[in-house]
């Protein structure tokens, strides 16, 4: 490793992640203030929820980077999870630059890229387990971690002022099922090395003790499927194959025939056994062939666990699939967490099949999930191998950030930082600081436009849901008289209101049509005033009112 | 008690509550079919969510009893939460029976009455604690239990047909800090009596052991609290009066004085004090008073603790309060449980919070909060004084119900029946029995106006917030000619969606207009289409479309 040179920095900006849970982006940076060279660690998106109706991908904004571009080296990848590699499809033509990633998630990148017909144009490459790269002035080794999907990896990235580990979403897993597990020696022999910065995952700052293996989890739902006597169903996320693969092993121990439901099982199926996982077990059936088996020799796999109302659980709970049935005497587990937010969506869900007599069975009353994020003692344990000079939290909202702040001091790292979304931190020379603030937010993929965070039309969204849209055209002739009563187009508005619109529009045009109604603007201020406040006393609520004039002739 | 005559029957029928959280309706009837009587024991609301935007509140459908109101006697509360009172003002000028409360009860039903101008118009009788009350065939007893509100209720409904016991929401609390304690005396009397159904709170029925008691959450706030240097804001639900005490009681103890804070806390504090409770305590200050003292001698007790966005707590982590001030070295501790479906507004707030320096402390990592509802001991301790032939679970979704069923069966309640809303059952004479559905549903409160559940303004609503309006007008003159453009009004569409709208309604009215446009259906038919096809084009998403064809002379 070269020395470093006079006026060298080493900078880290997070740009998405840190201050919230979802969509990460994260930035570091060497050289001169002139001559900095930049890498992106994980690219991600989150999900629309109520305040952002009609937007299904939310996306950090990279004008930051993008006005750098040529600074730019690469984006590199941890692991396959939505919030760390979603946006790159979208984002990548803004950045144009070669993408590292391991094998599975290389899979599952490429194909978010011929979705967006982008394969050809991206590089991307693969880099193997443990492998070794190297950036401009960034050394980078990826270290076997475990999470909850295959492939997690800790970034080490060293470089003339220090080394930092990026440890991308992870646990301590003793028996993650499918793939390595941590590699400790590696880490251990980094904190000896010497570590600089700790960038490492907030989710579960919160929990105390341990996250538990796949491995309990494993042997929880055998148990729990041992128990059923009709069609089992259990619902997981995609992602988690080695979850995949213990209920595909209790099947077949159980006697069960397991059918993959859902498009994205199949895709994350289809990229694990491509890249060598899920071997050794017994094949898939089709939706079709479960169904005429008898009841207690099938189990499903599902998407669906969120509550998602076109997944396939939600369809089968409403007995709208195709192939799928449940009813009476059969049994659906959850085999996965609540995301925050989804409560409401999953309760219904459980519902609907409790109401079709389906026992249902969640990680509520049974233990048949793990989080794939550390809880405080594997927190603990990691700062206790990296023993870094500083810790910077992310992934994770504001309160997360900031208790993983007490714990990092409570564990004795001399320099914890709290750096949300936007922060230029310096992480060396010196103490570690922030210098200054990045642009930074949120762009939303609306339909196929991608829009601002603030932009006007969502707002208009937001507040058509609330209370309606009334649209009145005034129509006159070329002297500016009134050609015949104006047109009232409402909707989401009820019929009482929408009447007292109408009289009121024709009431202000007839008030208004003494004068010559030269000035639109004049006209359509005091039509849209008339038809609020009719609105406003028939129905208590202000519906969004616009108005235009038309001239004939 | 006369005895049962020829052809009676005592009928249960949940008309909301059972099979939703929330909005509660039950009915008790009593008679041959063509003479029966009625009691209705509650009438709550349910507040909207992003599944029904716009909409403040929902009530039960009391079409059934509406259509039968000559035939009911009353309507009888349990206790003043809003899931049990918050429909009676909107849905008494239904129903013009008397209604029957608690002192407490009363107090609020009272202020409600008195905003809709119903006071001098409903009969409103108080009912003392531990009262009865002759209601026709109906023998009503009330008697005392604990819940998280002052003055709550079991109703022993005793009939020629048997006693049901109508639990209300309950928990057993052996230390209620305020009002009387659960009269098991009372309970365990009823059971011997012989009790033929228990219709009984389902809300925390996955939750295994005890709620816990009011008594230690008192000595874990004051120990919280001691902890704290400078200001201090509890936020609790307001109707919890025990809480209230116990926060005042640790304020005075440690040297803080409290200020109420939020519009709820000033109303339910009024009428506890009104009617006897809150006594001997501090008096209150106010919040401009509280802003002058050293911030260690500061005791806020805040709404907003669900995240409402416009409640005190929200206000103040935004900074927009006018008196109060919180930052950094300051604590807010959330004495309160997280109702589903708010967990994003509530850690939106949280990181607000946090986001100022502010200390957050919440049930999450102290206990600083217990439930108001039975655990499943408590269940069993319930069933085990009642010893009823019947159970039959209500305040729950589907899965508590069903949950609950099986408790009752594995308590060896004779029979435990699921009962969801609209199921008419015969409790008497024979095993319990549903023996016809009643018309039941919800209606909303939208703005000014109730209407239907499935009420169109609503579903367009949430179609627009999707997706957004867009309102075209085509104009034409007497002979069916063209006079104008098409005027295209939009809403909550990108402007170049708005664009090709435009394009597309002029392109397709000028393709129509080599034909002459006598028929408006085709014009309207022709335009749409080629609206929603450009705008499908443009931006991937159908916007609600609508168009007008207006005729001038």
């Amino acid at each position: 490793m070269a020395a470093p040179q006079e006026g060298e920095e080493l900078i880290f900006v997070p740009l998405g992640g840190a201050g919230e849970i979802g969509m990460n982006l994260n930035l570091y940076g060497y050289g001169t203030e002139a001559r900095r060279q930049f890498i992106m660690v994980d690219l991600g998106v989150m999900f629309g929820d109520d305040e952002t109706p009609g937007i299904e991908v939310i996306m950090p904004d990279p004008s930051f980077i993008e006005e750098r571009r040529h600074q730019l080296l690469a984006i590199v990848l941890t692991h396959a999870h939505e919030d760390h590699i979603g946006a790159v499809a979208h984002l990548w033509p803004r950045l144009r630059v070669p993408v590292y990633a391991t094998p599975f998630t290389a899979a599952l990148v490429r194909g978010k890229l011929a979705e967006q017909g982008l394969l050809d144009e991206v590089p991307l490459k693969i880099v193997p387990l443990g492998g070794e790269l190297q950036l401009g002035p960034f050394s980078l080794e990826f270290i076997d971690i475990t999470h909850s999907i295959p492939e997690p990896n800790c970034i080490a990235i060293r470089t003339p002022l220090g080394t930092v580990l990026h440890t991308g979403d992870w646990k301590i897993d003793p028996q993650p099922m499918i793939g390595r597990r941590t590699d400790v020696d590696a880490l251990r022999r980094l904190g000896e090395e010497g570590v600089l910065a700790a960038i490492c995952d907030s989710t579960n700052v919160f929990v105390p003790g341990r996250s538990g293996s796949e491995a309990e989890v494993a042997s929880r739902l055998e148990a729990v499927i041992a128990m059923c006597k009709g069609r089992v169903a259990v619902t997981a996320f995609a992602s988690n194959v080695a979850r995949l693969q213990s209920i595909v092993r209790a099947g077949a121990k159980l006697g069960r025939h397991v059918a993959l439901v859902g498009r994205s099982m199949h895709k994350i199926t289809s990229a694990a056994i491509e890249t060598g996982y899920l071997k050794d077990l017994p094949a898939f059936i089709d939706e079709v062939s479960a169904a005429n088996l008898p009841p207690a020799r099938v189990l499903y796999v599902c998407t669906g666990s969120q509550g998602e109302p076109r997944a396939a659980l939600a369809r089968i709970a409403a007995g709208e699939h195709s192939n799928v049935t449940l009813g009476p005497g059969d049994a659906v587990i959850f085999s996965s967490r609540v995301i925050p937010g989804n409560e409401k969506a999953i309760h219904t869900l459980q519902n609907d099949l409790s109401e079709r007599g389906v026992e249902v069975i969640s990680a509520e009353d049974h233990d048949v999930h793990v989080s794939g994020h550390p809880a405080r003692d594997e927190l603990a344990d990691m700062y206790s191998w990296l023993r870094p000079r500083v810790a910077v939290p992310v992934h994770g909202e504001r309160r997360h950030l900031a208790e993983h702040v007490r714990l990092a001091k409570s564990l004795q790292i001399p320099e914890a930082l709290l750096a949300p979304n936007g922060s230029i931190v310096r992480l060396a020379p010196g103490a570690a600081t922030i210098i200054d603030e990045a642009p930074h937010g949120r762009l939303m993929l609306d339909g196929t436009i991608v829009t601002e965070r603030n932009d006007i039309t969502l707002k208009q969204r937001r507040a058509l849901s609330f209370a309606g849209h009334i649209a009145v055209t005034v129509v006159l002739d070329e002297r500016g008289r009134v050609l015949l009563d104006p047109v009232v187009i409402a909707a989401g508005v009820p019929e009482d209101a929408v009447e007292s619109a109408q009289d009121a529009a024709a009431d202000a045009v007839d008030r208004l049509s003494g004068r010559r109604m030269e000035d639109d603007r004049l006209v359509i201020e005091e039509v849209r005033r008339a038809v609020r406040r009719a609105v406003q006393d028939t129905w208590g609520k202000r519906s969004v009112v616009q108005v235009e004039v038309a001239r004939a002739g």
